[in-house]
């Protein structure tokens, strides 16, 4: 296993590879994809996807094409966030948003373009496994996860539900669906497909499941608590926006200590739940830790 | 063969049963996407799918998940265009566009939604033939050919070059460029993914590619001179768009005399790529006529 920076770089290294240049008469798409994809980010959606098939004793660069794929899925759900018409955002990782940069048009089309993409990118790859059926399989079942969890009963459903109960009181349990399909059902997805990729046995898969699961919410909260007292430099886009947009918010509906006491119990969970890999799990363990201390 | 009203209510019949009922936290997702999916529409991709396949002697229950996500494809593009921030229009088959009813950030999502949702229902289809090999690499085929021109080298393309354009001149490479892209490619891939699923030769493949050329271009010249001289009720939508959106048209860069000289040469074009294969043919025969004919 390698450290997450190692992941990283193999990542932005080749970020850029499966986005074709497009028509010099569309140009400004290529260039619109090309400057949310390369203007910064965590990477941790790819991160992960790699790190499990190599956990799973998986060739990462035979991942490599679906945790591109991630990354665009992820990199289109924000250009479309940061449009007026839905969080109305300036800023994103200390830069001006796309929409900002390239007009709403514009942004929405590179936005389609990318998740489009996904998509090509994962069944282009489907035609080089033709006679090896296992693998084939195994790729077609990473791909169903990641376009599920990112479709209309993952991630999109997330935000629709996020949009539709703004200014609205906020249950637990809404606050609890709106996060596990905003930000939850990417982050699980990348596991598994990374996981499937590799050949990853049952048991590990159940592990894993729990292990996202954990991570999931504790990434949401901490991101809710970063909204509440984040430094806006740090965190590079603007604070305070959930109050303002009247959007639910952990710290808002539990307060400051429970959000804070929840975040450290799944994160103990997330722990438990692969502790029997013992130092094999230590990417795991370390990003857990990591997630739970984040400041952006 | 079967005639085009047949093959469009198989999909009318059938187009809600891949799109998920979603969880009631985001159920005006679900409501938007169907508002759009069931606003009528001619059903000419899906039913040209159906028609291909069936023309090769597939199976058109096989080819129906494919025929849904290419209307799904089409409507998502039609929701994002309508957007204020594209074209902003208020009426769209005679109803008001997606947004007009469900808001700016429903429409951007429930686009989003039908695009993720097209690539899903086909990647879930792809599960079913595991044991069946040479389905299976047509389906992938099929799902392929789909997505590529729906994507940033297809249709987004096209609309990139649409948008980018406006207000300039507009030669007719550039029209050419827009219109085999913004129309001719998903109109393409209707007829060459039907083939692959209904298995077709290399020959009947090479026939179609040129029928389905010509057709698309034949489609989109219509379109332009019904943009100047169609009556908005029957059009259903908005016309004299173009000339006020500064838009490349047919019409303005030819003249409408070399339009309808150009539209029927097409359709002359497109009757003799399919000569050869006699009444066998007359579905796509009849189609091209019409389109050729079409006030609507």
């Amino acid at each position: 296993m390698n450290n997450f920076d190692f992941y990283k770089d193999v990542v932005e290294k080749h970020l850029m590879d499966y986005i074709p240049t497009v028509n010099s008469n569309a140009r400004s798409l290529y260039e619109s994809m090309k400057y949310s994809l390369l203007s910064g980010g965590k990477r941790l959606r790819p991160v992960l996807l790699l790190a499990s098939c190599d956990f799973a004793g998986g060739d990462i660069y035979e991942a490599l094409p679906y945790a591109c794929a991630i990354e665009y899925v992820h990199t289109y759900s924000l250009i479309h966030d940061d449009l007026p018409a839905m969080d109305n955002d300036d800023l994103r990782r200390g830069q001006p948003t796309n929409h900002k940069v390239f007009g709403d048009a514009i942004a929405i089309l590179a936005g389609d373009g990318l998740l489009n993409t996904a998509h090509e990118v994962m069944l282009r790859d489907l035609t080089y496994f033709f006679d090896q059926p296992k693998k084939l399989k195994r790729h077609i079942r990473a791909a169903l996860m990641i376009s599920k969890n990112a479709g209309v009963d993952g991630m999109i459903a997330g935000q629709i539900g996020d949009i539709e109960n703004q200014y609205k009181e906020c249950s637990a349990e809404l606050l609890s669906f709106i996060d596990s399909n905003k930000t939850g059902a990417l982050l699980s997805a990348s596991i598994a497909a990374g996981l499937s990729i590799g050949d990853a046995s049952k048991e590990m898969v159940n592990d894993f499941r729990q292990y996202s699961e954990c991570i999931g919410r504790a990434f949401q909260i901490s991101d809710d608590i970063l909204d509440v007292v984040g430094d806006e430099a740090t965190v590079g886009k603007k604070t305070g926006k959930d109050q303002e947009l009247g959007k639910c918010n952990y710290v808002s509906v539990l307060g400051m200590e429970k959000a804070q006491a929840e975040l450290q119990s799944l994160t103990d969970s997330a722990l438990k739940a692969i502790e029997k890999y013992g130092d094999k799990g230590a990417f795991f363990k370390e990003l857990a830790l990591k997630l739970e201390r984040r400041n952006a």
